[in-house]
């Protein structure tokens, strides 16, 4: 990132603060996104119309179709796709699991397969044997293990304010936990759904099975079923019968979808904005990532229907694969290099429509301190937090090929986002139409910011 | 209120502020709300055993009782009921309206009569006169008006961030728009809701008839049935038929409910925290102010949990007839002065069960630079509004009897209050439950930052 002192002189007078932030063109961008705004709209008909887009689905091929009809709808300088390679694992028709205690008395399970697990083949039953955390389970030997079915049932800490904090800390159950359990002779593994309320709706999520490690079938249950199951174990023997017929295809093809406004004087330096198109396979995916992709698509709608004409080229990337790949973001970022592009500042949105607070910077302390100088235009918007952080999944392979690149995350308000994500329950109707809307305005004025300031 | 030198010096050294923030006090405040919390069953309690609460209702002395019984459970050093005189209004139970056009159509209208407004005394119908806003009503003429029934179509402004701002604009519209109306010969008003989703719930709220001024019957109805009303009006004329058999009965005895926590060294020393018990009698009360009363309930019950040891007095009041008179307030403040007490802080919470963003200061700029001080001890529980603002109404007549008192008022997210308030749609479901314990951990805090420092 390059400081252009200039500007940040200009900046500090408050008559340029005027006819930026509080009473000039932010207001103009707040107005259009709260009065004519059409992000809602959008999603709703991505979740409705479209509804989960897994890569390599259908449905992810629908959403793509979606994605290149707006953009052009909207009247962008250029729309295309770019072609890549993506995983192709698929949920399958037969889902179900049930406990059977010594008195033979059943309980059926709320269960989703983690994303990537092999099947059962046919039904698949075995002793549980609970750990409470995958700490614990690395402690144990095979005589504790083998030839059961492990039980991980590792709560979200709900004491961390920042529930991404939390989820972090709990991300390795859900990725190591299989091969974990292999390791020790396992059959198959169920965990407890990383959420944070006591519901009923699993959370899915991509597994990662190590090289060299049996495979073994793996699969979130509700966090309800989990106390529940928990509360039993103390007790007594139980055992789990489960089926799960989902299967891994060869790879295929995809596209991440592209827009540009093009820069006037600087068009071949690039800001990316963006979010990512697929989602679970359950659900709407509307938080996750429906909102980030209409957030952004909004943001480049705004500027272009209050007719500014950016420095620099404003890029608006809809990846494909974020939640079982990541191929989106690496092969857009190597292309981009292969491509000569000046790549000088990414944003992504991938943390839900809710009420935004700020953004966080993933670079150095300047870039930090840049961030830090942006607040006194926006926070007369309640926006609060701007301070070193994490960028996005998808943006993140940016930083091999472009070293220096600042990378920016919105930050919406964190204490809903676990109630929904990579469940059932993350449809359009849990996305708040007024946060929504704020969330694309506070990224379409980030924007601006950047594009001002860069 | 008096600064202790002492203890602002004291504050400034980090190993302090590890004390009592990050990893002190406050941490276990939260650790006790986020974890063993009860402020989400008793609101679930409060929500669905008792349910909405009118002033004068049966329901509202169940939740005097309701209150009495769970302070007793905790308790408290001491539970009280401070006797006062408060109005009854009852909805009654006949409440239709309905447009009829040229051809004899009709259209059912979802609406709600407005509090304290006068019955129809049968069926009563005219034609419709719709004004954009409360400032064209003003500049009409009897002519426009006379003989006919007002339709009051002014918007929330979705432009204001802040949406409490947007209401404090609106709310003369369902305060004055009844008698305003009837000074040009109105024989009804009804309004569009002051709520900001076009959505099908009607909001209600008081009204204020003017002394002199005819009584005429007032009623709102939802935003989507005004969106759909006000469009047909543009076009041709429509007649309005409604019936409303609501009635103000005389006044009646009610009561606050009152809990302590007796200071240790200066127990004269008043500082009191509450919400009001009473809602309006649609929905159930949840977010205004179920939620207030639990968050300032589980603040007590924290800090007693935690077997803090109060320096002043702090003093749990849950007031009764916010919503349509605020007697409560008004003769807690009388009767707190008449009794001698040296009130030096009050704290209100009625903004909502929404995830915590600060707190706002009704006070000097010293007792505002005070408030500021504390955000060091809060920014890590993602708290970040420390400013000038509006304690509460309860709180409010406090003022006019201790020259000086600082109010302060938690100030959680504001923007889907208004989604709920005064509405069918203000319940228990619409409340999140890490929200709402987040917001209870942050008054306790709050509390005891008080308590350590005034």
């Amino acid at each position: 990132m390059r400081f252009s002192l200039f500007f940040l002189f200009l900046f500090s007078f408050n008559c340029l603060l005027g006819q930026i932030g509080e009473n000039g063109f932010i207001r103009s961008i707040y107005d259009e996104a709260l009065i004519k705004g059409e992000s809602y709209d959008n999603l709703r008909s991505l979740c409705k119309d479209v509804g989960a887009r897994i890569t390599g689905s259908a449905s992810a091929d629908m959403a793509i179709d979606w994605a290149v009809n707006i953009m052009n709808k909207y009247d962008f300088d250029t729309v295309y796709l770019q072609k890549i390679k993506v995983p192709h694992w698929e949920r399958g028709t037969r889902e179900k699991a049930w406990t059977v205690n010594k008195y033979g008395q059943i309980n059926q399970l709320n269960v989703l397969a983690l994303g990537g697990s092999v099947a059962t083949n046919g039904i698949l039953s075995g002793e549980l044997v609970m750990f409470e955390s995958l700490e614990d389970l690395k402690k144990a030997t095979k005589s504790q293990v083998s030839g059961k079915i492990v039980f991980l049932n590792e709560k979200m800490d709900a004491k961390m304010i920042n529930t991404f904090k939390s989820y972090g800390h709990c991300y390795p159950i859900r990725r190591n936990g299989a091969s974990e359990s292999s390791k020790l002779g396992a059959k198959a593994i169920i965990i407890r759904s990383i959420g944070l309320p006591i519901d009923e709706h699993p959370h899915t999520g991509s597994l990662k099975y190590q090289s060299g490690v049996k495979k073994i079938p793996a699969a979130a249950i509700s966090t309800i079923d989990a106390e529940e199951l928990s509360n039993k174990l103390k007790k007594s023997t139980i055992s789990l019968k489960f089926e799960l017929n989902c299967k891994t295809y060869p790879m295929k093809d995809s596209y991440n979808v592209i827009a540009e406004l093009k820069g006037s004087s600087k068009p071949k330096e690039i800001i990316t904005l963006g979010g990512h198109l697929d989602s679970w396979d359950t659900g709407e995916g509307a938080h996750d990532d429906g909102a980030g992709v209409v957030h952004c698509l909004e943001a480049l709608r705004i500027l272009k229907k209050l007719d500014y004409k950016p420095i620099h080229t404003l890029r608006l990337v809809f990846f494909m694969n974020e939640e079982n790949g990541n191929k989106g973001g690496k092969e857009y970022a190597s292309w981009s290099a292969a491509h000569g592009d000046k790549h000088i500042a990414a944003v992504e949105s991938d943390r839900g429509g809710f009420a935004p607070r700020g953004f966080s910077c993933d670079g150095n302390n300047q870039q930090v301190e840049f961030l830090k100088s942006l607040e006194k235009y926006l926070s007369s918007y309640e926006l609060h937090i701007f301070e070193k952080g994490y960028g996005g999944v998808d943006i993140g392979p940016l930083k091999k090929h472009f070293k220096g690149i600042p990378l920016f995350g919105f930050v919406p308000d964190s204490q809903r986002y676990f109630d929904f994500h990579h469940s059932p329950n993350d449809v359009f109707e849990n996305v708040n139409k007024r946060e929504l809307e704020l969330g694309a305005a506070a990224i379409a004025s980030f924007i601006y910011l950047l594009d001002l300031n860069l």
